[in-house]
């Protein structure tokens, strides 16, 4: 089977398991006071023009957001989130579970606007008891989303400004961050990422570690104490410089971008052979996650060779599903996918295409 | 340098490296649904003679420890352990934050008694309003201690026995497991383990993988939905089978135990060359630990050259420290250190040399 | 002004503090273990035909609330409620602070429906990874709801079937319980809700009491360890016998359902009176709150003598607003309001009444 | 039977019930936000010459511990109390629940030093990797403790140091303040807490209140939303006002300084009739808690007038017990009691009589 339900099936890419064989038997100090977590979080510095920004490297996305959002929060405080958010549809009420209501704004592709927030926010103050609710402190967003949507630039500026109005950070989660930063049409660099957020992270699984997430963190206010909320909720491993090395990998001469570009190339040739096969698109993704509307039928045979992920049943006779690349997709493999998807559609009657606008 | 001040100071064993090169394209499910995993788990389940039992591999030592425990309580239950125990010393309060007492007992060499905690248990169900206070509810040990000595299979069996009596679990912290099985003088086994506790883990991190902890939970209570919980708490990878992988590669043909054989032979040679160079030691360890009392010339003089842990002041002419071999500590290296040791204490004065009794 | 506000802005019935008076120098045992908690408890299990119910006396809603549901969960688990529920509304978080997810459902005048809950629970257990999301495990009802609605015993038995069928337990928030149990058209029981719930709560502070609601818990399962709840999460008072002193004088013959009876026949005045004036409704409630559109000019002229709780502004001309009676409304001041909303109507034109349809 | 054994056993003051008679059918707004609410806060703001402080009215002891010393800590942060502290042994792990360690200090008679504090922190400060425990953030102390000891004026100023130096909170736990304050010898008063404390409560459940503590907040950073925090634990009363009420009658002519000096010189009797019995006492207290430690035959003979609270077995033939007093206590009463001891005492053969030194 070739397997395009997500992009970590495979391990790392090869150069990370060089560079721990490489690196394997010195002796460094642990829990990420190592020089190789220094080299590593320098480097992201430079790159995202941040100084006088913190970095820390944890090893999982639920992990750095349940550890960065109790960092943001005092326990009668709330997170604003897409419905669609991680944080707020897998990973098990995390965030509540360090205390924090999720308020779950409705989203258009995954995406959550300016004017929500600050209508949410006025709402909140403009009660005659705002001490009933939770009082609306962190804004939580995905880049891209989990449609493999993103924002503008001029987007998070905006989101940005009613963070400054109403006293919110701003935090984004980058768990696939460089299929955003490389798709096409994106607007949005690191550097103005860490202009713009209190902290975000650079998600590592996802685009070719073995597992590691790198948090950006500019606002001072953040960075106080934070190896305590790391150390605190699991996420300092004693072999921190297993992180470092592997994101000083992919900084290190380009790897990263390279990877997430491969990824979004590959994705690219799928997604134009579900045009080409006259297929909808449950959301209009430019990242390495692709939500095409298929007949079941052309799913059934497809799904003999390729596991994909289910998302929903649109009808009786179509289904939307996830397909994924990843730094390790195969382009033999695209091509085998894309000639089996356009054999396949022509093979079926013209009146299974459907035109499917999402509600 | 030559580092003695831990046993995570190196990356795994290369044939750790191996194995995860070698499978490293290999395609498969995530999140710990992979076949490295699933096989890891059952040859764990072997060794411990306990088919019933389920394995989930998490990341490290806290992380473990908070979900474990979080699985055994209720909001207003306690966890007993030593005072020395790591989770009343060195994780950040992780317990207390998933909202739970830790009930500290004095400890002897980093062990505590059957009969502290049943005489705990028999005060708190004495007492007029038992409710006033936390209901102890598990007893937390350590195997091999903070200070690396052990519990014998009759101390535990003792343990066992209070914890059926008071209705309390019994979870072992196994960080450092293997040094503590493969003791000269140690009668308890893997099996035993399974038999005599609800939950224990076998440490990865400080015995040769990169990172890894498999948690053993024999009884049927605490593996009703464990999942949800390492999902909560950060510890469910989404490249899970890079833990599978691990401990498959040290338990298929007992990698493990050779591992921590060669660090506790490395520390008994340590320990005979401090002993025959006159110094006490702060706790009788007879695993990869040892501490001896050192006098601040030599220590001063050694560490031109060693890295040791500094553990305490014993008075202004004495330190105690923490020498620590590992799956990767050289022959030679401690050939070289004997030597050092042996040449030092011989060139300082007979009054250096003290008897020091732990109080 | 005359206060219709709310439901609390008097004091207790005055024979509740004739009670007080009357033992108040007294010495009993502190903390609910005193003879009149005790009398208090028996006679509402009596009430409610649920000997083996156990019932304790807690201080106000939304602690009741936090401590019964903090009593059903396990860290993992959430609870399902209306979006209207308190909890979900007015409580600051304080369920989430606890560490459980609100599942919010959407509501119809207040109300959830056995469909919508088997329909969540399907969702959760069918999806692939259950884990990943809380497991929902607490239906939380209020009877009568924010919107002074109420569940039929039958929709009550149906949800009571799902829980069945789901292993949930079924929470009743009765903050308002006496106002439901004697609306008009209720077939709902003190003995039914025993039957039917794992716990529920008949509500003191908003029907005579100064304070107190007693919790009544015919589930053995959330009977254990009550106390230990009640204490950690500082709803156990010391001088607790206050609670049970307040629920003898409004069980021992009647005067709950007298005053709750008082309450609603004033607001059906109330009522009326907006009907007749043409007024719509934003819910149709049988019990002591009422919602009616009223026009922002007569509104206007009727806040200069009376106090209402605004709701939500309806179009630039209308208003929904709540009118609120309680055990210590005053049949002239209904009298007074009645008339005046009839004067104030016919001034008003027509054009101004309009017919609104809750969406 | 006459009740010795705590302070809580009758109602309110009577002059609190006529208050509340007369205020009763009054109409005035909920949660605090009342007329007598803000009186009674202006009057103890007034009478602690603290006009920046804010004051709010709570319901019980472990509900105002828990919601200040939450307002006090980060999630990684911990309090530091008396081994003997409240929060330590009586509150079912309500802080830890909340999600911090207590870091609980050897005392003396029932106090912690400032050396004790200085030293914690410096420890932690001092230590390779702090992040690895709790960060001290708050000191709690009780005046009287749960001894009926006191701290000097001089004794809180130098904690109040050690907190200026280590950027603590200084939170004092006022259960029973007024004894403390009307004690013999004491030289402290209520503008020194508000000049010394960061917050510090006024209790009233135990000295002659129904229920309510009243928390004086003389640091800005702590007063910062506290309400949310107030109504996130469930302390925030619809009826607030019953807690301004009885803090108005209580302060507005001297009558709580007046109750807590009658039931100091009630146990001023009972301490000097034990004395000349002979007794020795486990702490030395000049409030009205006392610890006599009486042989067990005259125990059980005043056991079958008398109710008090045993503390501990001192050995096989003496106890120690709480002698407790209280505005309600009667002269009467205390007569006979004084009478009963000194007869028991002489018929009790001088072997009985020991001289106890706690250690």
């Amino acid at each position: 089977m070739l397997w395009f339900n997500c992009d970590y099936n495979e391990g790392a890419h090869p150069r990370i398991l060089e560079k721990l064989a490489q690196t394997n038997l010195e002796q460094t100090a642990g829990y990420g006071n190592d020089p190789y977590c220094r080299q590593a979080a320098e480097l992201i510095k430079q790159l995202c023009q941040a100084p006088q920004a913190e970095v820390h490297f944890l090893c999982g996305g639920t992990q750095t957001n349940l550890t960065v959002l109790a960092a943001c929060s005092r326990p009668y405080q709330s997170i604003i989130s897409a419905s669609s958010g991680h944080i707020n549809v897998h990973e098990t009420g995390a965030i509540e579970t360090t205390g924090h209501r999720i308020e779950a704004l409705p989203e258009i592709n995954g995406k959550i606007t300016a004017e929500q927030i600050a209508h949410l926010c006025k709402a909140h103050w403009e009660d005659d008891n705002p001490e009933f609710s939770p009082q609306p402190k962190t804004v939580y967003l995905s880049f891209p989303t989990e449609y493999g949507t993103l924002y503008t630039k001029k987007e998070l500026e905006a989101i940005r400004q009613v963070c400054d109005d109403n006293n919110l950070f701003l935090f984004v989660d980058g768990a696939r961050l460089g299929y955003g930063l490389t798709a096409p049409g994106n607007d949005v660099t690191l550097a103005d990422l860490a202009a713009l957020c209190d902290a975000f992270y650079i998600g590592g699984t996802k685009i070719g570690a073995l597992l590691g997430e790198a948090v950006v963190i500019p606002n001072s206010k953040l960075q106080k104490d934070f190896r305590y909320f790391i150390k605190q909720k699991g996420g300092m491993l004693a072999k921190g410089r297993i992180l470092g090395l592997q994101f000083l990998t992919l900084f290190e001469d380009g790897l990263y971008m390279q990877l997430a570009q491969h990824a979004n190339d590959m994705a690219a040739h799928i997604k134009k052979a579900c045009q080409q096969a006259g297929f909808a698109f449950l959301y209009d993704s430019p990242t390495n996650q692709q939500f095409p509307i298929i007949p079941n039928d052309v799913l059934a045979q497809l799904e003999q060779t390729y596991v994909f992920a289910h998302i929903k049943q649109i009808d009786h006779k179509h289904s939307a599903i996830r397909i994924c690349t990843s730094w390790a997709t195969r382009p033999e493999d695209v091509e085998q996918l894309t000639i089996d998807l356009a054999k396949l559609a022509k093979e079926t009657h013209a009146t299974h295409r459907v035109s499917f606008i999402k509600q």
